[in-house]
């Protein structure tokens, strides 16, 4: 390694070999050169002037803090792309699961800012702390919002895995059978969560690939999830997407800016479950992969999807009439006295007026994960959407919609999880360290 | 329908109940009132003058004309996200292919350009004509790039399928078995194809489901891809992107500005095979999905991978000095007389002067289609490259890489497919045309 030469007044450690990950991509190209000086006899240093492409190929600039009183990614506004990874944890050792927990905090703290994984120093000769192919990106919007699914807590034997049985929150139950379910064991459940939002695609997986690696040996993927196009707003300043029927999703969602209903409706209270308070400032999590028969829809009349969804498809407007967002009339009727909105249409059965209030903050993502052996689509809607308490927010809605929802005929689902979403990590903490202190 | 209150000055056809579907989406919710006041009694209308949010949340609003000499998406500068299908036809009919090509070409004009798939008029009891989920979404530079694979001609047992097994390209064959090729049948070839690329993923699946919809009964989707970021820059004005191992990707590509070297290794020629002149100007399109171990890569030090590459990870240049974009030195030494750049490294056996001058333009893309059992992503690179001639400028290269390229130790091939891409489409015309007149 005698050949090094540092370069803008950077010191190069030869004699140790090592550089930081952050310092070696920060040099123009001085990393690079060091290892090529090795072979090259000095013909490397030429490169150390590289000059790299002004401006990146996608991508947003925004940051996001990691370090919150609440995490990230959940009332931020919805970022356009999805990935999301269910993990399985491997270890028995609950010094494992702290020291993942760590590190997978530290690095996302990293990630989240626009930065490699680790910034821990590196050996040229050992394996990159990053896996490099989000270099040169910026931090496009990317949140990670870690969760904890009812398995981390007690085994199917109901065994205490990690010594935090009895911090269990009440609420973190496995979701109950819902009628015309038809889960896929394999892409149900999960020990960990993690959801990362960006507003570019390789960035969210960057980060999840890279989380994955810091858990080899502790965790391991048991499903993942990648959603091509937000199909909520959680914002007053976004516009309404729209999902794959068509259709604009998520009108009435509950909006950051209305703290109080965020309050009410999102984060977990202290007086809500004194033997869990490690959850207040957390949320539940529910997750549902919902698969869209689109081809059958596609061969509705218009007519019959406005009716089955209860709002226009132009406009997003409720049946009722007004706009967009004005409130659904319910007692409208129009000919015959027929209900304006049908009794079975998705926006009555959704609406917290006929839910006895019940909000949810909505976070979902349309997928298209290929096709199937008679050339249809897998394509539908992944279903995220935070909740104070799934037992009443959520459970009851959904036990109503897949009894009477007419758009039942049209969706199946294939997956489904609920996780614990613990508070924010505090600076030099670590996600759910409450838990586990 | 007698409710009806046209807007705008725009007339409504009220006795056929038929609205054209860019009017019905242009004006401000009348298409919407009509169904609705049907209903409502006059409630409807005031949604008649609901205002749109004005910003959509994604995309870019750059377009490119459908109808040109080349087919749009290979030397358009490549898009950020991809939708790639392949087909099978499951009609005997000469007739209603062609009747589908000229559907699909249509259909192409109108999404290229950010409207509807289908303009003709539609009546609001039957299904609508576009699925809608892009509606109020800008282009996104949307391109749509039809092929025909060679069993489109003849069938497994080289019968004429539709009386144009006499005008099948000798370029068009299905590609040969490379060594430690692990195809999935079901992941590869096709009797057609359509490349969608453009800037937001929900404008290029919005765009293939609707092609896919207007083949119902003619042809079935056999196998498709997502690819969620671009692999290559196929202009001078675009930054060289990075693909899952980490590295700067398709920096010797050809690209749009050198149009000499396009003409060359890219456009077939009106004297290449005069049994097929319908291909002059039109291309063949390489498609190979080549799945990434990069568990195992990550693993694997950063010198190791550089010498695999042959270029160094931060900047792209190659080991034998200079910047990213500084021609590899294949000849030059370090120490011991070994070559800087290795013998056995991807960019060596990639390179036009160690394949007789042979180019392609490269247009792949980075996917992820979940993960396995074992916990790993379903990772790595859908390659896309389009080339004059496969038979010199892709296989023999491809022979020869897998045989002696040390990246192969990280890829697995698992799917292939080989399409003769046929010129553009006249306005009034269709995509390939020429071949069925």
């Amino acid at each position: 390694m005698s050949e090094e030469q540092p370069t803008d007044g950077e010191q190069v450690s030869a004699d140790r070999g090592r550089l930081s990950r952050r310092r070696m991509l920060g040099l123009t190209g001085t990393g690079a050169a060091v290892g090529a000086a090795t072979f090259a006899g000095g013909l490397g240093i030429g490169r150390a002037t590289a000059a790299e492409p002004a401006a990146p190929p996608t991508g947003t600039s925004r940051t996001y803090p990691f370090y919150d009183a609440h995490q990230a990614g959940i009332v931020t506004p919805a970022q356009d792309r999805l990935h999301f990874a269910a993990f399985d944890v491997t270890t028995t050792s609950r010094e494992e699961l702290v020291t993942l927990l760590q590190a997978w905090s530290l690095a996302a703290a990293e990630m989240t800012q626009g930065r490699p994984a680790q910034a821990e120093e590196t050996s040229y000769d050992s394996p990159a702390a990053d896996t490099g192919e989000a270099d040169g990106l910026p931090a496009s919007g990317l949140t990670l919002t870690f969760g904890f699914g009812p398995s981390l807590f007690r085994d199917a034997q109901g065994k205490d895995r990690f010594g935090i049985a009895d911090r269990q929150p009440k609420e973190l139950k496995r979701l109950p059978h819902f009628p015309s379910d038809n889960l896929n064991p394999v892409r149900s459940d999960g020990d960990l969560c993690v959801q990362a939002c960006a507003d570019d695609p390789q960035v969210a997986v960057h980060a999840i690939r890279n989380l994955s690696r810091i858990a080899f040996g502790t965790a391991e993927i048991r499903w993942s999830q990648l959603g091509f196009g937000r199909t909520s707003s959680t914002s007053k300043a976004q516009t309404t997407p729209r999902n794959l029927f068509g259709f604009k999703d998520g009108t009435a969602n509950l909006k950051a800016e209305d703290t109080k209903d965020v309050d009410t409706h999102v984060w977990v209270g202290g007086q809500d479950d004194p033997a869990a308070a490690w959850m207040t400032g957390g949320s539940f999590l529910v997750t549902r992969r919902i698969n869209m028969h689109i081809e059958t829809w596609d061969r509705t009349s218009l007519r019959e999807q406005e009716n089955i969804i209860g709002r226009d498809r132009p406009h997003g407007a409720p049946l009722s009439g007004g706009t967009e967002f004005s409130e659904p009339n319910f007692t409208a009727t129009g000919r015959a006295k027929e209900p304006l909105i049908a009794m079975d249409s998705h926006v009555r059965l959704a609406h917290p007026t006929t839910n006895k209030g019940a909000a949810m903050l909505r976070r979902g993502y349309n997928f298209t994960d290929g096709n199937d052996a008679l050339g249809r689509l897998d394509a539908g809607l992944f279903f995220l959407a935070y909740v104070r308490r799934p037992s009443t927010q959520y459970i009851p809605m959904q036990m109503r919609m897949s009894r009477e929802d007419t758009m039942m005929e049209y969706v199946q689902h294939t997956g489904s999880a609920l996780f614990a979403v613990p508070p924010g990590a505090k600076q030099g903490g670590y996600i759910g360290q409450n838990l586990f202190t």
